[in-house]
């Protein structure tokens, strides 16, 4: 056996308390090298006559990445205590691998198990339950809708008359977004996201001058609070962008410093190197990237601190808002962000806290920060192998299985699933304009594990490159929305909160199928339903055999017909085909 | 080569902050696999015409366990912000290891590499700078001294009048030990860690009535102050024992529950299942262990947090303690740790904070929660190697080298090394009475990376099982006391304060030997300083070969003789010899 590859650690994605009575333990190990683990367990001080009174259950292994199989047991501890270690068989040897290393015999130590000392409540990490549930739609809001040309800034130009660039406005606002609820609601979405919206010079905002006021072109408060409680009557939340790494090059205290430089009584807001500060040729303070107009705030400092933990709870103290987006997140000190969640949570118990990492981000995820982040890495393997096919279907599967097993699955079930968003090119541009991956790519987001985010104007074909042309004025001309994509995404989630098994109550595996170059199938099910997805991600017809399907009968989720296998599972596959088998 | 045996992932023992400035990077392979790994790293912002501009260095391997092999680079990057990835070589191939897999080129996207995203003082894992050079000295107070016959307890017996039994006492005080601090001061300690002074009626005092009082058996505040104060002056640092995780069974908050049961003010202050809450023949409520008298604290209810928060601060403002051991700290929720490290260090910034934990305790060292815990691994190589005899010189070094490289460097500095304790039975006992062997385990202790802590007695060469056998009243006869063992150790602290290699400025590493099975060899060594260790743990005379020491002279410290070595670096050695040879 390949003992070099076995790799357990408790906490993280290894053990974890999935909720307040059970445990979930994983180990990986070389793929196909290991036949059959089983979990030896007890509490670490159930004794009897000097021997340890433990347990042992079989692991199941749930899914391989394109290197190691990983194994699961979840384990509910009478006494919320647990020393565990795991038997390792396959043809060749049988041994038992601990935290002090690999025995022949199960060890008379108890001191040689690994230890989860006690499941408390309040160490689990626990999401809103709300969030699960959550089919999200991001707005870039300059460019939604204009509903009042009065709050227009200069220079405004007529709305969809030109491309975007990154200084134009077309002056999108809050009324455009009120006024296109019914819309929204129509769709079926439940949570709206909502780029920055605090004053800021920019068409992004992301340069903000001030968290505390409403950028004038997009309305005033009373027009903000008037489009969270419309919301909210609607069962639609809010979540709003805050841009907490770095303020904008306008922002007060950053003008001061460079007005009074060491006499201001903000030099400390800042990681300042010398004096004077000076923005040309180059920043001489620490900036987001190496942008001088974006100084970087001192999220350490006292005041600095206290100033955005104000702001975290204004917005939702005052205008009820569900959930806060945080830019950059994986920048600022862990430290604030412990504490801006102990503040969130207290303003807001069911606030949600989504931090923007690209990469692996465990260390935010441990149940006192974040409670999600914007799930990048499902967001390239899905590019990769739908939008732009460079990867194999069976990449594909080893890659996702193994983002999947990055994280707990508590983890996984909030994930922020994105396609696409106002910093990458639109998932239509990047499928080479080919409606038919889009749309594969659409099922395959909305019944996987987590929330899916849907990028504005993307439900209804829009395009666009990378920013800013990802940013064009929402289309509202019907004769010029792809009416047919829009009905299948409303379908799709209308799927998601009907059918329990297609939204996160449903477990997730991928199934084998004997074409690994362009078929997926995969199953998600729940106690009391099981659906099998199989997806066709290319332009041929094809057959596969899928032996999960042998031998059955199956009703067809959007066809709604009867169909039945043959006992190998044949099925014949027409060019990006997606079919979905209900069994109850 | 072994690619599913190859492990990294930011942050905890792998990527971290060692300093304000410095990055530590590990990575880990098979053992003997990898010839050599580069680092390719560089900021995430710093492209030239669309190129990253990365740069390369050559990872150190710094030790194997018996599977693995260690390897390290140091990096301060300009900006404290760091993307990197793994070039990993050997005879057959060449690669490059991501956090999305291997490449066989190194991939233009930047997403592909780890991160870490800006290095933050206030994140950095910061133990007080005094721990470093601390040598601690554990007193259980019962059987230190008896200083002041007025306190004693009911039926105190003669000192050391008879066998310690788990209910008879001695009548141990404070007056006792300010005392003996002149003893203390010969020894070369700077560091008591007492085991719980607060007021309980067994000996020792696990079983906590009153968190804000001190057991009258040991005198009175005044009494401890003036301790703490004599302390102090002579340098002598004062660590306490805080039970938390649970209280003694005459703590007033579960008498008033016991008494007034579902009405009881106090009865969410544990965790009970039901009423009436009843001790026999079982406790129905959570318990340390199975024991009815030790009900389990609720640390997530806020009355309870804040009594105990109350404590901690209290016994730091008023009484200038330098630091709190934790007793069962891993059973205690973590969001109770990170905001007792808050209140402890916002009452005194440099006290310092020390778990009991005897398992692997990387969730509780990352920062935000202890500075340290009892290092029981360290405790079982070097038992089971010098002490029993039970493992080879080889067996130890990979062991020991494993649990370094289980938890950051800055970690590993602050370490309480303990060869036993009030819990274990006495290192003499377990080296089975053998002086010899006791010797070699105090020179490696001391001359370990970490801070080592003396049991109070073993310098004098106490001997006693596992409790209450190793609870004996300290021997202040001098004719019984091996003044020899004595005179040693206080050599050893001397060589740990005078010489910067000797102690925690200096970096260890084993070193090859010809004899695996009874002799280490290891380095430690700073910028200006080497020193070279050569520990033979055997009755028989023995020769060895360690190429480190060929063709050189050396000033071997204990005997002060400048010794030569031949060009293969052959070394004689005789029964249990230590020898540590300085090169500057």
């Amino acid at each position: 056996m390949n003992k070099e590859a076995i790799y357990h650690r408790p906490k993280n994605n290894f053990t974890y308390a999935y909720d307040k009575k059970t445990l979930h333990i994983r180990i990986q190990t070389k793929k196909e090298d290991v036949n059959s683990i089983s979990l030896i367990y007890g509490d670490p001080y159930d004794w009897k006559e000097e021997k340890w009174s433990y347990q042992t259950i079989s692991m199941v292994k749930t899914g391989s990445s394109d290197s190691h199989d990983f194994w699961f047991a979840s384990i509910k501890p009478t006494y919320r205590r647990l020393r565990y270690g795991f038997i390792c068989m396959n043809s060749e040897e049988t041994f038992v691998y601990t935290e002090r290393g690999i025995y022949q015999k199960i060890p008379t130590d108890i001191g040689c198990f690994y230890c989860f000392p006690y499941l408390h409540e309040n160490d689990v990490f626990q999401a809103p339950v709300w969030v699960k549930d959550t089919v999200w739609y991001q707005i870039f809001p300059e460019r939604f809708a204009n509903g009042d040309s009065s709050t227009n800034p200069k220079k405004t130009l007529p709305w969809g008359s030109a491309a975007p660039t990154p200084t134009n406005f077309f002056g999108g606002d809050f009324q455009g977004v009120i006024d296109h609820l019914d819309y929204l609601e129509e769709l079926g979405i439940n949570g709206i996201y909502f780029t920055p919206i605090f004053k800021a010079h920019s068409n992004h905002k992301y340069d903000t001058i001030d968290y505390m006021e409403i950028d004038p072109q997009f309305g005033d408060k009373e027009t903000f609070r008037e489009l969270v409680q419309k919301c909210h009557i609607r069962g639609i939340r809010v979540m709003l962008d805050a841009v907490f790494n770095h303020s904008g090059y306008y922002f007060q205290p950053f003008q001061d410093v460079l007005e009074n430089q060491e006499s201001s009584p903000y030099k400390d807001w800042f990681h300042l190197w010398n004096f004077p500060v000076v923005t040309d040729p180059k920043p001489n303070y620490d900036t987001f990237s190496f942008v001088s107009s974006m100084p970087k705030l001192n999220t350490t400092h006292p005041d600095v601190k206290q100033y955005l933990l104000d702001v975290a709870r204004y917005w939702i103290e005052e205008f009820d808002i569900d959930g806060w987006r945080l830019d950059v997140a994986n920048e600022v000190d862990h430290a604030f962000w412990r504490d801006f969640r102990n503040v969130v949570k207290a303003s807001k118990p069911d606030a949600y806290i989504l931090g923007e990492i690209w990469h692996d981000s465990m260390p935010w995820l441990q149940g006192d920060q974040f409670d999600a982040v914007m799930n990048y890495p499902f967001t390239n393997d899905v590019v990769n192998f739908f939008a732009k096919q460079e990867i194999t279907g069976q990449t594909f599967k080893n890659n996702l299985t193994n983002v999947l097993h990055m994280y707990p699955t508590n983890v996984n079930e909030v994930a922020f699933n994105l396609l696409d968003s106002h910093d990458t090119p639109r998932i239509l541009t990047l499928a080479n304009e080919n409606k038919e991956r889009v749309k594969l790519l659409y099922l395959f987001q909305l019944s996987f594990i987590g929330t899916p985010c849907i990028y504005y104007g993307d439900e209804i074909g829009m395009t666009g490159d990378q920013d800013p042309g990802c940013r064009e004025c929402m289309v509202w001309e019907p004769e010029k929305q792809d009416r047919v994509l829009f009905s299948f995404l409303q379908q799709l989630i209308h799927f998601r909160k009907t059918l329990p098994a297609f939204g996160n109550k449903g477990g997730f595996r991928f199934i084998d199928t004997t074409d690994n170059q362009n078929v997926i199938a995969y199953e998600k099910s729940t106690d009391g339903q099981k659906l099998i997805f199989v997806l066709h991600n290319h332009h041929k017809n094809a057959k596969a055999i899928i032996g999960e399907l042998s031998n059955n009968k199956y009703k067809e989720l959007f066809t709604g017909q009867t169909v039945s296998f043959d006992k190998e599972g044949t099925i014949e596959l027409t060019p990006y085909s997606y079919q979905c088998f209900l069994i109850e």
